[in-house]
């Protein structure tokens, strides 16, 4: 059998190393492309000339490029098999990448828990995004619920990862020259700073995005992802075509640009959970709550830690979880991340 | 309340200056996802070596990438309250744009005029497209028709702008270097010169193409364009996507190849109507008419005045308006623009 | 009349030399595109780093982008009027392409014959693809079946060229500089090398690709091929848009990583027939067959001959032809080439 089948529970084991496969080098046609897929307008990843302003050497490849970059090239071995994706924690993303540079993965498996009904287990790992010059650009962990492929297979022995609920602010990697002292708030699009967020605070970006196919699809062939179920109309007896949940982050994290203009650099991802499934013809809107703010040691560059949450079609305003602490079935995504923005 | 609303009538007064967000660094990633996009054959804007051979460092990117980046930065200030895009007049393309190039827009008001139904009113605006040195590289005055806020805010005092009709043709700008002398008429796809092109003759572009919704929503969004009724669904009634009118545009100049191949760039807008919506499922089809022809100081280079109309599916040859003035229900665009040509 | 109708059977003579219009400067944009529309994860066109440990100077652009390049140059020139895509032979990737290289096409007409109903005839070109230094980057013969514009025009004198069924492998050109020496197989993604292929060895690449409207219009205009059919819903009475056959040859290339991971370079394409048409909404598979094999003077690069068929939906399990020699109906594509692979 010369094909890949995917890897199951009983596969993997606590401290393995996995060198995903295909390296990939970026240049701008991946940025063009993911500004046409997504209404992507944060000035830093827009213009050279805006982020040479705010010391950087140029405009970097937006952070989600990088994301999505990274994580496709795990899907093979990770998630063939994944039942379903459980969430992300102590997500960082370590040095900004530029065209011309080249992405791989790796990943260290640091959990595993066979369920209870023997049939499938939940596996940990933490994945590394290394630039060609070896230099870790993005790390976080992710843990996934893959089938076993042989049901006798004996449960290894369970092992949880003890993760951070949050990033601690005070050990986000500041990307090299950033400051935000000359910083032209009319160029980015609005005024509000750091200051002007309040703790609590919550944010309907107002705009909506209805999905087709091949939009989505094509993002999703775009970072390399494999997964039969985003492209393969066949595969579920609905006919329907599962869209890749980074594509629903993308899109709420473009969405909030209203709103969140001055929010510039995704500095960590501290948590997320696609709560629910998205589908071609749902409109994706989106809502941030701001969890969180704290200082950073580069001159005029504050961080706001923010609840970005994506809903479909007509959800009511804010809408998140009801009394049980069960999603609302019209959220699609709750992430919880740590932004750069100016004081 | 962080997000934009948008301007309304009474927020725009004569001689105001607004300088739009988000500027852009263009890449060949821009200009590949217009050659997919659309079906742009025109070999100066294809070929690095053809365009060297007109006197160019290299390949610009097309004129309409630009005109949409410039355009697409005014939508959050000027149109996002826009009831109707009125027209365009006075549009110079004044530099090239080249890939590594950063555009931003800049308007100005330059007249208002409140509708006798206090509702709304008209808005001119003189918007310019700026490079990272400064230099203006387009040019033009549109104006929309904007809703008011406060039907209760007093009707400003009237002014309408003094617009010619017409780009002078002894004014238009000759990208540096410019010439046509060595001139390829077999790698530019056709022989007809400027001679070959007779004032009043009409030429039928044969070909047609079928619009989806993912095209016209990822080009839209290229450009950072972000009115609503382009990307949300449920927006109107009717469940439809309303087709950004620059869209059309590009569909019909790069139809209009098959018969004005060696009309290789754009230098001036005259006018322009967006005569009818067009939704996805149309099939564009478009026509030209040779208005005026002028010769230039550029050596081998010569202008064509053409009128070009976008009309869809089944419509009548040369459809246009009615005897009462009325555009046919059929007509999408009517364009006149200056082109420049070989002699 | 200033609009191209194309060329009709008599206007093709034996000898003929056709330049074909407009030159493209290819760049990183194009590859980008190439990787959103179709999932192809070859690691020698992903990643400079994994090209350059093979001896190249950098990733090159993925060998069907050069094919579907040259092949969209001749459309206007040789098959707008065509009634069928005959057959290809003796294609050769004679030189790598990289971002920047400029792209033309010419073709010889080398082949003529009348069919016996004296409606349409048969036209044979060889077609070779240019880049700005004059350097044949690849060459392949095409025959086409064309309508007669003028009934009464006479036959001509038939010439059939001779065309060998097979490239010979010790005449495949070696891209300067290529070796598998050093080749990491893990960053390629499969373990598989020459020795592990057995000539008549079949594999079920497994995945499936659903296929949209947009994605396959937005593919084919990249490629500046001008097909009316490929892109106007109303040119065929069941207004279905044909899919352009190239875009059916990526998919399944792409698919194909997926057990030839490493059969990393097409050097020769020996045939190909697009045995039954493709539309929207099929969901393509692929599957391939070793012919043959054969060894190189590259330092540790092999070749190997494979059968790549492309089937829809519900296909039989390599589904070819029936003992009568027809293929299947739900066969798209077979496709015979060499590949370089490592030793």
């Amino acid at each position: 059998m010369k094909t890949n089948s995917g890897r199951f529970f009983e596969d993997y084991t606590v401290g393995q190393v996995i060198e995903h496969a295909v390296p990939r080098t970026l240049s701008g046609g991946e940025r063009a492309l993911y500004h046409a897929l997504y209404p992507a307008r944060h000035a830093l990843y827009s213009s050279d000339e805006f982020a040479e302003n705010c010391g950087l050497v140029a405009s970097p490849l937006d952070d989600l490029i990088v994301f999505h970059t990274v994580f496709g090239k795990t899907v093979p071995d990770i998630s063939l098999n994944a039942v379903a994706n459980l969430g992300y924690a102590e997500g960082r993303f370590l040095k900004p990448v530029f065209a011309g540079d080249t992405l791989r993965s790796v990943s260290e498996v640091i959990g595993v828990k066979q369920n209870s009904n023997g049939k499938s287990g939940v596996v940990w790992v933490r994945t590394k995004g290394l630039n060609q010059h070896g230099e870790i650009v993005l790390e976080y962990v992710r843990w996934v619920m893959v089938r076993k492929g042989n049901l006798d297979a004996p449960a290894p022995e369970t092992v949880i990862p003890q993760l951070s609920e949050v990033v601690d602010p005070s050990t986000l990697a500041l990307p090299e020259g950033l400051e935000f002292l000359r910083y032209d708030f009319g160029l980015a699009g609005e005024e509000h700073r750091y200051a002007n967020y309040k703790i609590g605070e919550k944010i309907d970006h107002v705009d909506g995005v209805t999905v087709e196919e091949s939009e989505h699809m094509m993002a999703t062939r775009l970072w390399q992802n494999t997964a039969k179920v985003h492209f393969d109309a066949t595969n579920r007896a609905d006919g329907k075509r599962l869209i890749y949940g980074g594509h629903v982050i993308s899109i709420a994290r473009a969405l909030s640009f209203n709103g969140l203009a001055n929010a510039q650099m995704i500095a960590a991802i501290n948590g997320g959970s696609h709560a629910n499934p998205c589908f071609a013809g749902n409109t994706v809107r989106a809502w941030s709550e701001v969890l969180d703010k704290s200082e950073t040691r580069a001159p005029g560059v504050g961080a706001v830690r923010l609840r970005l949450v994506a809903v479909k079609d007509g959800a009511p305003e804010f809408a998140l979880k009801d009394d049980s602490g069960k999603y609302h079935e019209d959220v699609l995504l709750d992430l919880d991340y740590w932004a750069f923005i100016p004081l």
